[in-house]
């Protein structure tokens, strides 16, 4: 299916996906680049990926399919670097977790090869990271969003389409402002409520006790509190617009409830909380609680 | 240890009180009253307790301990209704979620036999309710939380401790004021903070589409807005002002968020990231996550 592969940026996303690959024998040659020697040099012990490239240029030099499994506040720069030296009918993909500004960098840096970029983010991921927490079965039965542009050349977008398939993905089209909207609702909010909630209890003079007396109920709801702040913050200023507007309507509802309880008025709060707990459920049921 | 015990609703708590006094043979009969016969009727085919009561003044005379299984909202009327069927040595507890309007409802009720009130909150709880849920298990090695006052007397508070070392619960007693601040904190603002954000995504033009890509995270970051919507506006209503206070900061912190959004600031996105996933990192090594 594909000549030379390079995966740049083998972690727990690059390292199974690399996995994918070489369990399908869908590569000649996966080669991986990385931050550090000592991360690449274990892909290459786990079998993860055939080997390590010395540097980005010669990473994806003659590659067929050049996967950017980088955070999103990582790519730019990878784009910028590797433009030079990537062949005309070279593939390029990434997993960044924001479209539209991946899209716009890809298109500034890569230029007459921008048609050959096709943007994908695989909504999978652990609270494990690294390429020793990676596994073929990853992406199975998870969905990878693919939000190919107007100039998005068909030849690529089946390619990487192919690719997601071969890792059971269930590959879903989808435009870039649509899923940075989508994904703001479902995934970049909570995480920032999240941490402003962790964040304002800690400022509280009774955080210890709160801390120690917090049930599952307070665990469930800040996991997600314990992501990589590095990777969020990226998230945070690649998807700012979509974010921040939810976050300002979010605010103006919070004022509602706390006029709501300041004033006593438990109708108000019933309609919200009831509204909120049957949408949870409906939501529940169709998507199957695991 | 018990003469005539009396269950005042015998649901997911109440039953799972009841089957600990029953399994360690604590009470010489244990006699359940609560909304409707039908509920009742299954507690006493469960053998959960030995018989219904018909109405509420028979369930608690000659009663030696009457456990208040209610949630909060509901325990005002109920103690109105009881204080002149109990007598001088019973003993009264309860198991809401707020304590400090709970024992000024008891004060005012009460009167004389105040000292005999011994204000409790058991942390525990599944997303089940309903007494074919309860089980004996449900207290052990989780906290219960007793907030006895000046009044209280020593034997009524010492036969109240008894009986959650009975359930192998762990007994805290705490001011009644630090307590409703302390669960402000880990309970009442988060739950209000899941419940806002599900109702503002449902009235999101693309809400649909946030549902369907929702992943474990924002699964579990919403969990909690599937409690009872009653019981957490009762909640709200008598826990206000600690709840709105709290809420008061969170709503100023993520102005300062989206203030850092709108202005690419991600000095400071990753300053309050890190925080957080500093303290629930530390706090979950604490607690030892489940």
């Amino acid at each position: 299916m594909f000549g030379k592969v390079s995966i740049i940026g083998v972690g727990l996303i690059g390292g199974s996906l690399a996995r994918v690959i070489k369990s399908s024998a869908a590569a000649d040659e996966i080669v991986g680049f990385g931050r550090t020697l000592e991360h690449l040099q274990q892909a290459v012990d786990l079998g993860v990926i055939d080997r390590a490239a010395t540097d980005l240029g010669e990473a994806v030099r003659n590659a067929d399919l050049v996967i950017l499994a980088l955070p999103v506040g990582a790519i730019k720069e990878v784009l910028y670097k590797i433009a030079g030296d990537l062949g005309e009918r070279t593939v390029i993909t990434d997993v960044g977790s924001t479209k539209l500004q991946v899209i716009r960098e890809a298109r500034e840096s890569l230029k007459q090869l921008f048609p050959q970029f096709v943007p994908g983010h695989p909504i999978a991921g652990t609270e494990r990271s690294g390429v020793e927490a990676s596994f073929a079965g990853l992406f199975e039965n998870n969905y990878t969003i693919l939000t190919p542009v107007e100039e998005t050349r068909n030849t690529a977008l089946s390619r990487v389409k192919n690719l997601w398939q071969l890792a059971n993905a269930q590959v879903v089209e989808m435009d870039a402002l649509v899923h940075d909207e989508v994904f703001a609702g479902c995934s970049h909010v909570p995480h920032v409520l999240a941490y402003a909630l962790v964040d304002a209890l800690v400022r509280n003079d009774r955080h210890k006790d709160v801390f120690k007396y917090a049930a599952g109920g307070f665990r469930d709801f800040t996991r997600i509190a314990s992501s990589d702040p590095v990777l969020w913050r990226d998230i945070c200023l690649t998807n700012a617009k979509p974010i921040s507007e939810l976050l300002r309507q979010y605010q103006s509802d919070l004022g509602t409830l706390i006029d709501a309880i300041e004033a006593g008025n438990g109708r108000v709060l019933l309609e919200i909380f009831q509204r909120a707990k049957g949408a949870r459920d409906r939501y529940t049921e169709l998507n199957q609680e695991s």
